[in-house]
């Protein structure tokens, strides 16, 4: 039996409830900037012995908890745990991004895919269970995995890309191949958020890190159909109270009333979005989450709070909507892309004192 | 005396006059994909060596005419000759991007930037004359340059950048020294395009290759202002002709509305952008330049031809406009980004047959 929940601030925002302020979480919000995390990770020899070791990851998900005062916690983890759990080999060389032992290239290997045994993934949703308890109702605690777009690209590249070459190849050469490799991805994230949500996750987000390099057309039919199929089997209810889900497709701006049409409670924007103008866009189909340039860390503290009550302007204040019997637009604040491990971790102080305060102060204005 | 234009579709469509088919030419389309571009290269020593000797520029800017029926040439040449003759020190390591010696990052550093004497630049106007003389009016050449911002971003970070840390930290904590850089800059890059629109350069363009990675708001005051800054000093008749001038900003597509507010004559789109609904937004403001996914060349010959013949179609019809007189909506066919080295040279030749016969058949439907 878990704990009740202190602070519902940014599960509220995700279903555009009133709030007394801003929620505000970042994605990354435990990583290498924290030099906390860096000694964790040291011990725990490798960024996998870290995400799959129970004690580990519970401990670095709290790191920037103890820090400051965020709204929510998110499983400490890696977007592409299935397509390891696959058999594909995941694995990070030092100072690089992630890579695959065994890429999916061919007919061959894209027809020995299957969604995997959730079985391989039981330290994910015992690390959700360990993070709860550990948790014990500060906040909520968000899972997540890769879209199935965005683990395709990893899947078929084999790492990260500058051009996503191959992956677009066989989009464009082997459309068939790519949907088999689609619906397999599709079916296994939905299971595995479910299974995350079992274990106790109170939301879960889709990253759809890659959605942003298909062309207008090919995004509709290749990664927001497959996002849509994930949304539409996620369990939206547990012990009573609704488990938001939010989509976040970095480069999604020019398909953001598509995006907010998927099923998802909240839209995750990158910073090239104008947030008020998304806001008017979308109305009250959708909450949403962003939008700060991460590089905006880099300047000095006083600069990050001003940048920070700027996107706050920009959304506006939350009022109650017309329809949909008072409830608010909601809005979490968020970067728009992962922090950055060179971020000065007392830049992130002001960061979030600022979109506190001053969110308080925009619902106080008459 | 440079001989007559034979072929001067592109110039009509950039000033969205009638035209019998959709001009095409292609970002890059003077690069490693064709084995004389190769061949040329090997004898020049490098890059530079190739950029920098009036007949070389010449024999590769005419490789892709002898093969496709282009219509329109592109100086060959390089995006960040102006910084480099700033006194920068621009080199292209074996396999890598570009590279400045001597980057700018500190007040000396700004303090010390200054337009360069365009003396220095002679060996681009030398080629312009070059290939005019070359290419005796079979089709008409594209004069180019960075845009201030992407230039700043390459002087600034030394080179290409997977996070633009140093530069949008400049930016954002110093945003005098960004202003200054931006400001000279935009001075060059005018000062630089007159020139080559003296030495003969029918149609210029700029790129605004990194505008996309700014923030909301920050590319407004960063890329966008100066950008049009740039336009605005531009000679825009030459011979009695108007001289078209192209905005392409990479990622440019939530702010499509306000570039083409910029002064440009066409406004250059990539693969994420919806062709149609962009057409829409602009009318009849300005032509539009895309938008192929460079990636779909990958696929066989009769896939690229049918996702040519998508792209025609998304436009729609040229028709006439209400206003203006009898003036044409203006589309250029290219790819959404430079051609890919790794592209097969045949298919090439399958995307302009695509494009010329699809855009014939369209304008002969009744």
């Amino acid at each position: 039996m878990n704990a009740p929940l202190k602070n519902d601030t940014f599960l509220r925002a995700c279903l555009r409830q009133p709030t007394e302020h801003t929620p505000v979480w970042l994605m990354r919000q435990a990583g290498r900037y924290l030099p906390e995390y860096c000694a964790t990770r040291a011990r725990a020899g490798s960024f996998m012995g870290l995400a799959t070791n129970v004690d580990y990851a519970t401990e670095v998900t709290l790191q920037p908890l103890e820090r400051y005062p965020l709204d929510a916690a998110i499983l400490f983890s890696d977007i592409l745990t299935v397509p390891d759990a696959m058999g594909l080999g995941l694995s990070f060389a030092q100072g690089e991004g992630p890579r695959f032992a065994t890429p999916v290239r061919d007919e061959a290997g894209v027809a020995a895919l299957a969604v995997p045994d959730l079985d391989k993934l039981r330290y994910v949703f015992d690390a959700v269970t360990s993070i709860r308890k550990a948790l014990d109702g500060r906040v909520p605690l968000i899972g997540f995995s890769g879209s199935p777009w965005t683990l395709a690209c990893y899947m078929v590249e084999g790492a990260g890309s500058d051009d996503y070459r191959l992956v677009k190849t066989m989009l464009y050469a082997r459309p068939d191949l790519m949907h088999r490799i689609l619906d397999v991805n599709a079916r296994a994230v939905a299971a595995y958020l479910n299974a995350q949500i079992d274990a106790g996750a109170q939301a879960v987000m889709v990253f759809d890190s890659w959605g942003g390099v298909l062309a207008d057309g090919a995004f509709q039919r290749f990664s927001l159909d497959y996002t849509r199929r994930v949304v539409a089997a996620l369990q939206r209810e547990k012990d009573g109270r609704r488990i938001p889900c939010i989509v976040f497709t970095k480069g999604g701006g020019p398909w953001l009333d598509e995006i907010a049409a998927c099923g998802a409670d909240v839209v995750g924007l990158d910073w090239t979005v104008n947030l008020g103008a998304a806001r008017a866009r979308v109305g009250d189909r959708v909450a949403l989450q962003g939008n700060l340039d991460p590089n905006i860390l880099f300047a000095p503290p006083a600069v990050v709070a001003r940048e920070a009550r700027a996107v706050l302007d920009s959304f506006g204040r939350p009022q109650r909507t017309a329809s949909e019997g008072g409830a608010w637009d909601g809005h979490i604040f968020n970067l728009g892309h992962g922090i950055s491990q060179f971020t000065p971790p007392d830049h992130v102080a002001a960061l979030v004192e600022a979109v506190h305060s001053h969110s308080r102060t925009l619902r106080a204005a008459p």
